[in-house]
C-alpha cells in the first residue's frame, strides 16, 4: 500500500506539510496518492544514519551484502502486481516494459550479488617482503577496494525501476559497501516507495544496520541539494538532464571536501552511415531506425538523435523509407506532461532553425502527452555552424546530417561532443578505408557499435554506459554492468600488516579463494 | 648544457623577455642559469602539437610505448653527473639523495614499460553474443581502458626527479598513450630542463609524434592556469599544497567542459602509540621516529607530523627519548628560501597556540635556509577545540597529542581530516583491543601501516599513495606504483565490431597473450 511517506532507514515519517502527487500521462490525470516532501529534519536523519550504518555496513562480508542484495529482488518480485499497475499508472509506460524493467531490475540486483559472491571484484594486489633486498628492504604491501561512505542516488525520470530506487546505481553502492539515500523521482514516488519499502524489508530480514537505505520524496530542487551538500555524503549517482546533472556536480565540487558525481547525462548517439549500408542495406536499417528512434517514445539515453551520411540517392532513398516507416509508427505517451512539453519545445527549436527540412512528421491528432515522432535534414556544413543542431531533444527525434563527402563526413565527426554511443552501419572493409572516421568516433564515444542500434542496454561486464562529457560528468566508470560498483570505492593499502588481522581478501591463506595479484602475476591460490 | 628555454615538442624555444634563475640554497646564492617563462604562444604551441600528437600517440602498441620509456631511462642515465650536480645545486639535497632519486625515477620509467609490454593492465573484458538468448538475443560486447588525452603535469618542488619532469605522473600518463606537457617547477628549472632534452631525445630516437612531451618553464601561477583551463587538455597531474591544488581543481571542475585533477596535497601521516609499544619498545621508536620527522629536512609529503598516545609514565618516557634524539641530530638545509620562510611561519604559529608545550627544539645557530627541528605536545582536548594545531607544517615538524584515554584517542582519530597514511606502533593482540581505533584510522587513510614509519614509499602494485580529502582531490587512485596509470585512461565498449578491426587486446586469438576476463572468467587463452 501507498502511504506517501518517507523511509527514515526504517521509519516511516511525514514531517512536512508540502506535498504533492504523481500523474498519470496515458488519462492525463493526477493518481489518487498523496506524497511527503522529505523535511530538512528528515534529511538530516537519513544522512545520520546512513553515516552510523556505514560504520557497520561497510565491514560486511561479500555474503552478508550478497544475501541482502538478493533479498532486495525477492521482495521485488513479492510486491506482484501492485508494482506492475503502479508502474505504468505513473508513467504510462505499456505493462510489458514494466514487466521486463522490473526483471531487469531484479537481475542486476542478482548480478551484483552473484560478484560480491565470487569477491575478486575488490582487486586485491598482493607484494610480498623482501628483507633481504638491497640497498633497502622491501616491506609486505597488500591493497583491495574498500567503499567511500554513504552515497544519494537519484531516481530518473526514464526508468522509473532499473535506474531508480533499487536501480543500478543503488544496487552497485550497496554492494560496494556503501549505504544509499535516495532521492526519489517526483514523476514515479509511488513506483519508488513500493520499492524501497521491499529493499527496507529486506534490509531488515538479512540483519542490515539501519539507515543502510533511506529513500527520500522531493518535488523540487532543495532536497536533492541539501542531500549532496551534507559532509557526510561522499558520493552522487544520477541520471538525467545535462542541467541537472551539472547542476549537481558544480554543487558538489565547490564543497569544501569536493566529493564524486557520476551523472549520465546527455547524448545524441550518432550513427555513421557508409556507403555500402546505404547502397546494399539502406532500407533495412530505415526501418530499423524508425523503430529505434521512436522505441519508448525516443525516452533513452541512446536515443539515435542524429544520422551521418554522404549525400546521394542512397542517402535519399534511405531517408524516404525512414520517412515511410516512421510516419506509420502510432504515437505513445511519454512519462509525464513536462517531458512532452521539453519535447515539443525542443523539436519547435530545432526544426526552426534555417536550412532544416522536414523528412518526417507525424501529422495526426494525438491524446494529450502523446509524442509526435519527427525526423530533420541539414547540410553538414550547415549543422557545423549551428550548435542549437547538437542538442539533445529527449524524445522521438533524429537529424539526419548530409555531407559532401568523406572528409565532411570526418569534420563533422571531429567537431561532435562525447556521447554515450557511436555506430557504424557498413561493411567490415569499409571500417578500413573510413578508419579516421571510426578512429575519432571511438575518441568520442563510450561504446560503440557496429551494424545495430544503440538502444537495448546490455548488463555485462563489458558494458560501458558513460562516455566522455558532455554525455557524462565522469568517463572513467559505467552506470551499467557489474564494473559500476567502481565508482563507490577506493584503494588501501596495508603495510606490514598482521595476517590474522587482514582483511580476509589480502590474507595469505586467501580464504575467499579469489583471484589476486601477488607479486606481479594473477593466482587464486594461497600464497 | 642548459640554455633556459622551453620545449615545445622538440622546439627549443624562449619567446617571453620574463626571466629567472635557480637557487642554492646550501650557498644561499642564485645560480648561473637564466629561464625563459612560457609565452601564451608556446603555451598554445604546446597544446597543439600535443593534440595533433595524441592522434597518432593514443594507437601505439604498449611495445612501441615501452620501447620510448625505457629510452627515456636510458637518456636519463645518459645525463651523468650534469644532472646530479644540477639537481644537488637546485636542491640542496644531498648527491646520494639525487643519485638515489635519479634511480627511483628511471626504475618507473621501466617498471610502466614492462607493465605495458605484458599489456593486462588494459582490462579486457569479453562477453561473446549469445544469438539464441531468450527473450533478446545477446550481443558481442568488448572492453578496454583507452587514453583520454593530453596531460598536464605540474612539477613538485621536493622531488626533483620522481615527482617532476619524467615521474611518475609523466611516466604513467605517457604508458596510457596520452602526451604529456610539463609545467617545469621554478625552484629546479635547470635539472628539469636537463630532464626533458633526455625526453626530448628518446621521443626522437623512438619515432614518437612531435608534441608528445613538451617542457614549460614557469615561476608564477598564470602560464599553469592557462594549460589547466585550455579546452584540448584532458587532465592534470599535481603534486604540492593544498593551496595549490585545490586552486587547479577548482580551475578545472569549472571548465565548460571538467577534466579530472590529481592533486595530492597535504598530510599530517597520524602515528598511533599504542601501551605496548611505549612499554616495551618506547625508546627504539623514539629514536626511529626523531629520523623520520628529521628525514630530508622533512620535505615528505608522507612526514610524520601526529604523534597520538594515552596520557602516562610510557609517553612522557617516549617524548624525552624523542627529546634527546632529535636535538641530537643536524639540521639541514630545505629546498628554498620560500619553503623554508613557510617553514618557520607554520612552525611559530602552532608552537604559540595556547596550551602548546615544546618537548624538543633545535636552538644552536644554523646556516640560513638551515631547518631546525621542532617538535610540540598538547592535549587531545585542546588539539580537538583547535584546527590550527591539524595543519600541516611542511618540514621537521611534529606535534604529540596526550589523550587522557582510549575513548579520547578514538575521537582524535574520529575528528581526523583524510591522510596519505596512518600508522599504528603496537602489537598485534592490541590491534585487535583497539580495533576500533583502527577501524576509523583506516577509513581515514589511503595507506595505513603497522610497527614501521611513514616515510617510504615503495614503488609496486601494492603501493596506494593517495588518500581521502585533503590527502588527494581523488581518493580512488594513487600517484604511486604502476595503478597510478589508471588515472589517465577510461573504458570504451566495441559492440559487435568486426575481429579483425579490434584492437589486439580484444581480439579472439589474443594476440598479446594477456589476462583477460573472458564471459566472467579469467583467462590468458584465445577464445
Amino acid at each position: 500500500m501507498i502511504t506517501g511517506k518517507n523511509f527514515i532507514g526504517t521509519d516511516m515519517s511525514a514531517k512536512s506539510n508540502k506535498t504533492y502527487t504523481t500523474f498519470n500521462p496515458v488519462l492525463n490525470l493526477q493518481t489518487k496518492w498523496t506524497f511527503y516532501e522529505a523535511s530538512h529534519e528528515e534529511i538530516e536523519g537519513a544522512v545520520q544514519k546512513a553515516s552510523a550504518a556505514f560504520e557497520v555496513y561497510r565491514n560486511f562480508s561479500g555474503q552478508k551484502k550478497a544475501d541482502f542484495l538478493n533479498a532486495i529482488a525477492d521482495e521485488i518480485e513479492l510486491l506482484g502486481d501492485e508494482l506492475v499497475t503502479t508502474y505504468v499508472e505513473e508513467s504510462g509506460l505499456p505493462e510489458g516494459r514494466a514487466r521486463g524493467e522490473r526483471g531487469r531490475t531484479m537481475g542486476q540486483l542478482r548480478a551484483f550479488a552473484s560478484l560480491l559472491k565470487e569477491g575478486s571484484w575488490v582487486e586485491a594486489t598482493i607484494d610480498t617482503a623482501q628483507p633481504n633486498r638491497q640497498p633497502l628492504p622491501k616491506v609486505d604491501l597488500r591493497k583491495m577496494l574498500m567503499p567511500i561512505g554513504p552515497i544519494v542516488v537519484f531516481g530518473s525520470s526514464n526508468f522509473p525501476l532499473a535506474f531508480s530506487t533499487a536501480g543500478g546505481d543503488t544496487a552497485s553502492a550497496l554492494a560496494a559497501g556503501c549505504p544509499v539515500i535516495v532521492k526519489s523521482h517526483p514523476m514515479h514516488a509511488g513506483t519508488g516507495e513500493l520499492v524501497a519499502s521491499a529493499v527496507v524489508k529486506a534490509a531488515k530480514s538479512t540483519g542490515m544496520p539501519d539507515g543502510v537505505f533511506s529513500n527520500l520524496n522531493s518535488s523540487d530542487l532543495e532536497v536533492g541539494q541539501l542531500l549532496v551538500m551534507h559532509p557526510k555524503v561522499k558520493g552522487v549517482g544520477f541520471t538525467g538532464s545535462t542541467t541537472g546533472g551539472m547542476a549537481l556536480y558544480r554543487l558538489a565540487t565547490q564543497r569544501k571536501e569536493p566529493i564524486p558525481v557520476f551523472a549520465e547525462m546527455g547524448s545524441i548517439n550518432p550513427v555513421v552511415l557508409l556507403p555500402s549500408a546505404l547502397e546494399e542495406k539502406g532500407a533495412d536499417w530505415a526501418s530499423q531506425y524508425a523503430g529505434s528512434i521512436t522505441l519508448g517514445a525516443g525516452q533513452f539515453c541512446t536515443n539515435p538523435g542524429l544520422i551521418l551520411g554522404i549525400k546521394g540517392d542512397a542517402l535519399d532513398d534511405f531517408a524516404s523509407v525512414l520517412r515511410e516507416k516512421i510516419e506509420e509508427i502510432e504515437p505513445s505517451s511519454m512519462l509525464h506532461p513536462n517531458i512532452h512539453e521539453n519535447y515539443e519545445r525542443g523539436k519547435k527549436e530545432l526544426s526552426t532553425q534555417p536550412k532544416t527540412e522536414e523528412i518526417a512528421t507525424y501529422t495526426k491528432e494525438v491524446a494529450p502527452n502523446f509524442a509526435q515522432q519527427m525526423v530533420l535534414k541539414v547540410a553538414a556544413s550547415d549543422f557545423l555552424d549551428n550548435p542549437i543542431l547538437h542538442r539533445e531533444v529527449f524524445g522521438p527525434f533524429s537529424v539526419i546530417v548530409e555531407c559532401g563527402d568523406k572528409a565532411e563526413l570526418i569534420t563533422v565527426v571531429q567537431h561532435l561532443e562525447g556521447q554515450l554511443t557511436g555506430t557504424v552501419l557498413g561493411s567490415s572493409s569499409e571500417l578500413e578505408s573510413y578508419s579516421d572516421v571510426v578512429d575519432a568516433l571511438v575518441n568520442r564515444v563510450g561504446r560503440i557499435i557496429f551494424n545495430g542500434v544503440p538502444t537495448g542496454v546490455e548488463v555485462c561486464p563489458s558494458m560501458l554506459h558513460g562516455g566522455p562529457f558532455p554525455a557524462t560528468s565522469d568517463s572513467r566508470f559505467t552506470s551499467v554492468g557489474t564494473a559500476a560498483i567502481k565508482r563507490w570505492v577506493r584503494p588501501v593499502s596495508f603495510q606490514n600488516w598482521p595476517e590474522t588481522l587482514l582483511p580476509d581478501a589480502l590474507k595469505d591463506s586467501n580464504p575467499l579463494g579469489i583471484m589476486r595479484l601477488v607479486n606481479g602475476l594473477n593466482s587464486a591460490q594461497k600464497i
